[in-house]
């Protein structure tokens, strides 16, 4: 219904919304960003809001919110924003409570990266040209390039925007020149005069982040760096949900591009004003991102990305004029898109590859990227494979009832005392807790494996004498901090239900795992090196993934951070056009294993939801150590 | 001054103007063309216009009015539309005048064409996929350029607005799918299902009118044809007023470039809609004009073409996305610009030699391509030559006292008696005369000649006994239409100064191919044929435009009309890439003539002025016909 006005607390925007169907698309075009991870399917529960004002303006609680809001909830105004439809005209008065706010995360940026040698895309070619005079009246454009030719000895090609500027561009400079040539093959700037410095952008698109680093190409620096959330997340906060969206209407593929072509843009300003660069003074660009954001970045639909057999729309690595793209760089520079390997194996996984080196090595390795999706590849020199997990959004903090993201307030640590029972945790910020994060979902679920709070199927031991464990709205709970020492009005609790989620998520990559191990017909003795890659794989604490088995049972030697590879692999190609030749190489050799044609999955995936395994021999030193951990009173946790 | 409601008649086109300094820009503003050969200097006294209520509003008569208009004039209202200033805020009627209205002209689509191999630069291939399989994961766009290189043996890139639509049409196809092929080297347009129908585009981009032609490429003939005046026109008559518009303001070559392909687009729509073709079924387009208008509409500043030594800002051929352009047609089609040769010689005078095929034969050929700017060529298979005259407007009608478009009832031939000194005449479209066009004006000095009523210096014999000649405002002047017999009120007369005017640009003509003949050291006997191209050259007689020393005295069965070759020439090189080539060739190897460089221009032009010239004895045929025809009494004017 047309024409209510939104007031958002405590944001204290105020605006007349037309043709907004719901609190969450008001929302969304006021510009609040609401936390929403299905989708706006009523499903997550994430967009919770309060009705302050002007209940009578929308629907009475639907279905889906009875399903997902508690009694007590609904009595206290709460509502879910996707699901609260706006019934006629009025003023609506809505309170985003901070665990439905959308905040800056905890965004890494860092990055393993191996060592390219410098030889960027781009170069710069001064040039001194001849005056033009009536016996010499060959054309700018041709002198230009006849004599950028004379220099690097093949004649370049020239970029129409580049072009158009070349007759008021070498006059300014009294006809010297400076070009930017791309690949030896283009010219795709020029400029007045001598001038050497020369910039590139690499960005990381991920589902919830972007990262973007400004290098200077010609001493191969950083120059500055900046992240923000992907601003697609309130269309979705999984690739799923963001596909489905696009498939809604034909303008929205549009429309989601444009939200991350905005985001770029706007990091671009940002690292451009702190290094004191220009815009139009980077040259070059790279993106590596999962495939459905590479596509969508691309203006490519990604609707059959999650259709079987899961194709890829574009596999091979693409270069774009900037231009084409919106992306506000010089507008003669090309944007270079990393190559995908599959439908859910992106250019994230190609990065990861690259950064690692692993496709290099004689040794085995297995790198882990985790996320909603979880990308992994296991091979060395001679062989490559890589499968994608849906290991889902729980280590975002989604579908856990007190789970949230990396920030500020967040629970990242905490450990379990095996006899009190009493919980240690430490904060993003030191702030009161507000909730959990990937990382203390991990731990939580390993340090009452290890307290036998739960056990090795996952079911809470209702037996236990301690006020921290009691019987919840639906089943039995946890309690890791008490209302009096969090940050909401609440206690904060871990869920059977919550631990569920953390199975299935666990379960999805340790088949993942075992199936790309299986193919290769590889023990996990074999694997030299498992590297953990992205932010949770960058803050997850090693030996409590590997309680709850989530990667196969090595040792801990064995295991390396290696932070954001895919940011690091953007940097690389932008670094060097040798790094890109081994992208494309890397992505052509990397047999993609589909883990749903296998006939062994589900049995694998029921097998891996017990903690560690159903096969307990397929983790004998986790095994050993829970029974050493139990009886000596310790907390095996560590504190990274 | 801001906000004066403006009305024009006989348009009754009514708005209030706001911005506007004078008349003409207001008439620019509501979309009225009123002429202006000058581009608004006050000079020309083509933008007369008749201020029939509000003069009040306006800014009393300038000095430059008073010059250009009679006292009759400035009593009966008349005023120059680009020298009335708005003074003040009001309702302001104007009349503008048949003779200053802009109208649709006569234009001249057709010209000769050789035959070439019929090979267009695009080509369509459909291909038949296999649908992706779990073991069978090929990426969308790499399945489908993989079964192209099979197809042409070799793999050619893609377009990146071709590529975002790949995944969608290959399924609309049912995985049968055909691309459009740019020189074999990239996807630029992917369809579903088996197509084979390509449309490809030329234009001609002449200073005062756009042709245009939609070319079936699979059949090799013209699907339709379109023509228009150049929207550039309002902002400036001749070439070198444009560039002069484009000097003021940075803003302004943009703005002529969005009038030149609005006008484009514009023709575009026309011809599909003639053709029952889609704009986006376009896949190629070709285009030809002169160094101003072909730097213009790319976008390219034409600013030093006009200053010594007159450098083209771009002589090689090139290759343009449309979209970059805003050319409406395939969003992946290039649009193919022919090479220029210097600042005054362009792809006209390449696509002149092109369709005349001079470059090829054995005999010495001259190309006179008649415009406010003559291009002339000569040469043959072992060498050609070329220079560029500023012949002026005065064949366009401009800067000659009763001097029109060819337009309706403009006198377009007429023949004078010479023992009575009647004249008939005939008039476009059979109308009443308004006044001449080109042809007429060269008709009525080569008439004058003839009847002894100008001499050889062009000077009137006022001692005649005829009531047509009379003394005017200044000096003599001829009457070729009475009042009572005109479709405008007054007596339509050929005055002393427009045969000065014809003098001069005749002049200047016969001296480009004069100090082309002496730089190639050949006589008027050794040229084997004179190719009169363009439309005045087209329509002039070409026995009175040697009567009057416009071109060398050879015998009229070697003058030959060629029509629009500039549009011959942008149809062939759409037709055949080997046009493209030759064309690239023929532009490498012409050598141009600076007029201005050679030391006997000044002594040439002036001999050149006399009628026909100076140097009888270089005229003998015509001296010989002036004798016998003056003593015959006959009319030796042909009728065409």
């Amino acid at each position: 219904m047309a024409g209510s006005t939104f007031v958002f607390q405590p944001y204290g925007k105020r605006l007349k919304v037309t043709g907004a169907k719901t609190v969450l698309e008001a929302a969304q075009k006021i510009g609040v960003n609401i936390s929403s991870i299905c989708g706006g399917k009523g499903l997550c529960g994430k967009c919770r809001v309060i009705v302050r004002r002007g209940e009578e303006h929308l629907s009475s609680a639907s279905q889906a919110e009875k399903r997902v809001l508690s009694e007590d909830d609904l009595k206290s105004g709460f509502r879910l924003a996707c699901r609260a439809n706006v019934a006629d005209k009025g003023m609506i008065v809505i309170e985003v409570p901070r665990e439905s706010q959308v905040d800056q995360q905890r965004l890494l940026l860092r990055g393993v990266e191996r060592t390219v040698s410098l030889a960027p895309a781009v170069r710069k070619v001064t040039v001194h040209l001849e005056k033009p005079s009536l016996v010499d009246v060959e054309s700018d454009v041709d002198r230009l390039l006849n004599a950028v030719e004379s220099r690097i000895g093949q004649k370049p090609k020239v970029d129409y925007e580049a072009l158009r500027k070349v007759p008021l561009i070498i006059r300014e400079g009294d006809w010297t020149v400076t070009v930017t040539l791309w690949r030896n093959r283009e010219v795709i700037a020029v400029e007045p005069g001598a001038t050497s410095d020369l910039y590139g952008f690499a960005v990381d698109i991920g589902t919830t982040k972007l990262a973007a680093y400004l290098l200077n190409l010609t001493a191969g620096r950083t120059a500055a760096t900046a992240s923000t959330m992907n601003p697609q997340i309130p269309y979705g906060e999984d690739v799923i949900s963001r596909i489905h969206y696009i498939m809604e209407d034909e303008n929205n593929l549009t429309r989601l591009q444009e939200a991350v072509v905005e985001g770029i843009n706007q990091l671009i300003r940002e690292a451009c004003q702190n290094a004191g660069v220009a815009p139009e003074e980077i040259h070059d660009m790279t993106m590596a991102g999962n495939t459905a954001m590479h596509h969508i970045f691309l203006g490519i639909p990604p609707n059959y990305v999650s259709l079987i057999p899961y194709p890829a729309a574009l596999q091979s690595p693409v270069d774009v004029k900037a231009r084409d793209l919106r992306v506000k760089i010089d507008r003669g520079a090309y944007v270079h898109a990393l190559p995908t390997i599959a439908g859910f194996v992106g250019g994230d996984a190609v990065a990861d590859i690259l950064a690692t080196g692993i496709h290099e090595s004689d040794d085995l390795s297995m790198v882990i990227d985790i996320g909603t999706n979880t990308e992994i590849v296991l091979g060395n020199k001679a062989k490559l494979t890589a499968c994608s997990c849906a290991s889902g959004p729980a280590f975002e903090g989604a579908h856990i009832k007190f789970g949230m993201r990396a920030t500020t307030g967040a629970i990242e640590h905490l450990w379990i005392d095996p006899d009190t029972y009493e919980v240690g945790y430490r904060t993003i910020g030191d702030e009161k807790p507000r909730g959990l994060c990937g990382s203390a979902i991990v731990d939580a679920a390993a340090g009452m494996l290890k307290a036998e709070i739960i056990d090795h199927r996952g079911r809470f031991n209702m037996r236990l004498e301690t006020p921290r464990l009691r019987r919840g709205d639906k089943a039995g709970e946890f309690v890791l901090a008490w209302r009096n020492e969090a940050g909401i009005d609440s206690d904060i609790v871990v869920t059977q239900s919550d631990i569920r989620e953390v199975q299935l998520a666990k379960a999805a990559i340790f088949t993942g795992t075992s199936i790309l191990m299986k193919q290769m017909r590889v023990s996990p003795e074999m694997i030299h090196k498992i590297f953990l890659a992205g932010a949770f794989g960058n803050y997850v604490d090693p030996q409590n993934a590997r309680i709850i088995g989530m990667y196969p049972d090595v040792p801990l030697e064995r295991v390396h951070f290696v932070g954001n590879t895919a940011g690091s692999g953007a940097r690389m190609a932008l670094l060097s056009v040798e790094a890109r030749d081994m992208a494309e190489e890397i992505a052509k050799r990397v047999e993609y294993v589909e883990l749903g044609a296998d006939p062994s999955f589900q049995d694998e995936f029921l097998e891996a939801t017990h903690l560690p395994h159903h096969e307990v021999r397929r983790f004998s030193n986790v095994m050993k150590m829970l029974r050493k951990g139990k009886k000596k009173g310790q907390s095996p946790t560590g504190d990274d």
